[in-house]
């Protein structure tokens, strides 16, 4: 009779093999009109994780819904969000290593994606997994982490993402990286996911972004809300830069995003769930230095609002798997100097899902 | 002494890893002269599937004989055959949803890949693994089980499928979908594999597919005869197409497609099995609408003949594992209407292969 | 309570899952200053290996630094290195079929490539993960292993690889295939991996490698040392080529490599390792049939240095990771002959990385 080896069966005990999944049949609708219905993976992402050492933890998830496409300055493809270890020195500090998720903050940039039915702006286009090290506190209350994390700011090089001749004297930086402060604060109902940063995008040019996360939970009723600003020498999100290059700007500078995200969930009860999300998203720029009239409006360009109501569904009793009905709304509404100095025009489009997310454990 | 969870047991019993894997050295011809010879692996196939809880079923493939790239329709990798989970609400009824191998019926198609030594062409060129979902029912006899699916009809969007301008009128649909009707039956000896498809190309235009698999077995001998035929309002499997387009036709309309395909195996023992596939595909095109003679002999354009005889070996006893030689012959016979009006020419190709077979579970 | 089958219990012992990686933040100089500093993961590779039948051997890798593209030659992506089994006739004989690490000899070339901070030229441009088979045979010394492999010669095809119309009166071959002799010896402290191969790169052209890897282990010290040598009738490395092609020779015919490498390991202690790689690397060209005048310095184009001194740290008892830190300089030395004819001139590039390898065991 064979016998799994002791080293084995720890391996085996601990370490989750994961098919994160996202499936709908989705309705689309643009200004009202319909569109086109079908069949969509928007989520798969297999994952390994858990502990392989005592002290050592590993995981790594890749994307069956990207590209294999290895990076320039990080060398390893742009499917694979996460590939790194971390050393548990002790209770208290944990060192990472590797291709890892930015500990942005927030409650939204923090959840599995999969179960995101639409991310905000400020998220959709930021580049989130980043080859870098990091290093976690945690106080002797158990219930505050602080962690450091200095990381490459983007996986393409300079060149690749922007187009030098449209930035006459930016220089690239040497060293563009990315330097994360996060806090993980625990006040029983309440709790945080802060976090500040701040990217050497170019020689003297940074992007900051702060992210405020808060979570309330009551019996019933689930609260969190996420406040997020990234200020951005170099507009790295390209939403402000797509608005502007209508009048021959290719890469806006001095590009301000500013984000409301909400989700109300209400658990009627253990196997169904209420939920409404609502994000807000601001862009802003200054056409200082340029030939464009000032913006009066606080050098506001467009929001984008996200609303989506729907329902959450758990059938069975022991597996993490839920069947969900949604409502996904975005309206895009340009300021007045959005539409007369660059042309812009409102849009409105919304899709009615149905579907099913689990983060299946297949080993 | 660590000691496995028993739900981690139960995955560990349940679910399969799987190298499927099929390679081969082969010698090929070209209208009776040697071409070239060389080691091929013709699949590499990863699968992971199995019971992940009471009620639910997980299969997953993957290849790695194809290009990473997400499909505009589904958004998943058409690398990816299958990503998807069966509920089996009792024993009679399951619910499917996600990328799965469309139920086409058949025998051909139903075969794991790797056990094919070369497709029929109306396998060849169609889309089979497509994002959707499905019922199955099994009547209470246990013999007779029949599905139903409901999927996108196609991976890519109309537009990267067709070349537009060439389809003047012809709008896109705006769900297009495919819907599959398929029966199981079980009949000692004989059983049957069934199944017809309709699919919504675009408005208006559909592709009708029927599919008759039989089997019948009896002591040492095994004998499979599909039937499949296919009427395709927009010439989709581009067979027709790539005729036409010699006269400026880039996309043909009506095209029907015929099929016939026989396996025999003669099992001389536990460890050897010889076998002889056959096949015979039809092209049948109405010229209606152009300016080309009407074509008399029942609107045929080619046969394309396949006879694969061979051996196949199984050197061990508790590994699904065979060593096999075939010769793969294919004629591509065209009709005296496509020689004359679209300069066709008939070809005669085969290749010697020896090599070897294994659905190899690793974990 | 579940339990495992005797067979999943088999599978589960002697089956490996492992995430081989090599990941370092490093700063990079090039003739003495200093271009830019990044996080890099250099290697990441999934292997699945082990034992899944009493004789049957099957291993598996893959890298998430190179792109997905399946070849024309052997079907199966480039980003595959390994997807073989092997069978294990009896304490003597093995066959090995499949995707394979050609057995070029070398005890650079052998090692798991994450240990490798930098590859000589004439292993960095080689193709060495080939389709094929190969047989060895242990002597009953059991001290003494020989391995003879039949591979194609690369994976992509002849018109992929080289420009025909730079190629005058040059038949791609019909079978182009890679020969391969293998012997491994172990004398005690000393051990050998020597071997000899041919490839029909095109009919009546050839390559001829030559590799001699030798060991010796004496307590607190190993050195490895490799002499290797390529004589390519169509020059394959593209080497010489590169240099060439200043002059308008595209490929060039009759080029030369000579490579020395060798590793010398000071073990200070169980968790201190200091070590020293250094490696030469000779091109040489005779410019015979071609207008250019005689290159009286034996034919020599360039000599590549490469000088990496580093100390490898073990933090973890159990777990065979290592931190290292490193030193890699680069020196590229051309003759008088291909500065003057062809243009060429010295480089000097050197980068510090500190970082961390490891052949993770995940499962």
């Amino acid at each position: 009779v064979p016998f799994i080896p002791v080293s084995k069966q720890s391996l085996l005990s601990n370490v989750d093999v994961i098919a994160n999944m996202q499936m709908s049949f989705q309705n689309e609708f643009s200004e009202g009109t319909y569109q086109q219905s079908r069949f969509v993976m928007n989520q798969f992402r297999l994952e390994i994780r858990g502990k392989v050492h005592d002290k050592v933890y590993f995981r790594f998830r890749d994307r069956y819904t990207r590209g294999v496409v290895p990076q320039t300055i990080d060398n390893i493809s742009r499917s694979t969000d996460l590939a790194f270890l971390r050393f548990d020195a002790n209770d208290s500090w944990s060192i990472y290593a590797g291709k890892l998720c930015a500990d942005w903050g927030g409650f939204e940039f923090d959840a599995n994606p999969i179960e995101i039915y639409e991310y905000s702006d400020i998220i959709e286009y930021a580049d989130n997994f980043l080859v870098g090290a990091g290093v976690s506190y945690m106080l002797p209350d158990k219930q505050n982490q602080f962690t450091v994390q200095l990381l490459n700011s983007r996986t393409a090089s300079f060149t690749e993402l922007y187009d030098t001749t449209a930035l006459p004297g930016i220089k690239p930086a040497k060293f563009p990286f990315a330097g994360v402060l996060n806090w993980r604060g625990n006040f029983g109902k309440f709790s945080t996911l802060w976090s500040y940063s701040v990217f050497r995008e170019a020689e003297n040019e940074y992007m900051n972004y702060l992210a405020l996360g808060n979570q309330f939970q009551t019996g019933k009723f689930h609260i969190q809300y996420d406040f997020k600003w990234s200020r951005e020498a170099l507009d790295r999100k390209g939403i402000v830069s797509g608005i502007t290059d209508n009048m021959g700007i290719k890469h806006a500078y001095r590009a301000r995003y500013m984000s409301h995200w909400v989700r109300l969930d209400w658990h009627l009860s253990s196997k169904v769930n209420l939920f409404f999300v609502g994000m807000m998203d601001d862009a802003y720029w200054k056409p200082s230095g340029t030939t464009l009239p000032a913006n009066t409006s606080t050098n506001k360009l467009r929001t984008a609002w996200g609303y989506i109501p729907g329902v959450e569904v758990y059938p069975f009793k022991n597996l993490n798997l839920k069947v969900f009905g949604t409502f996904i709304g975005r309206k895009y509404v340009y300021t007045d100097y959005a539409k007369s100095n660059f042309g812009m025009a409102n849009t409105d489009n919304y899709r009615a899902s149905i579907g099913i997310i689990s983060p299946l454990v297949i080993l």
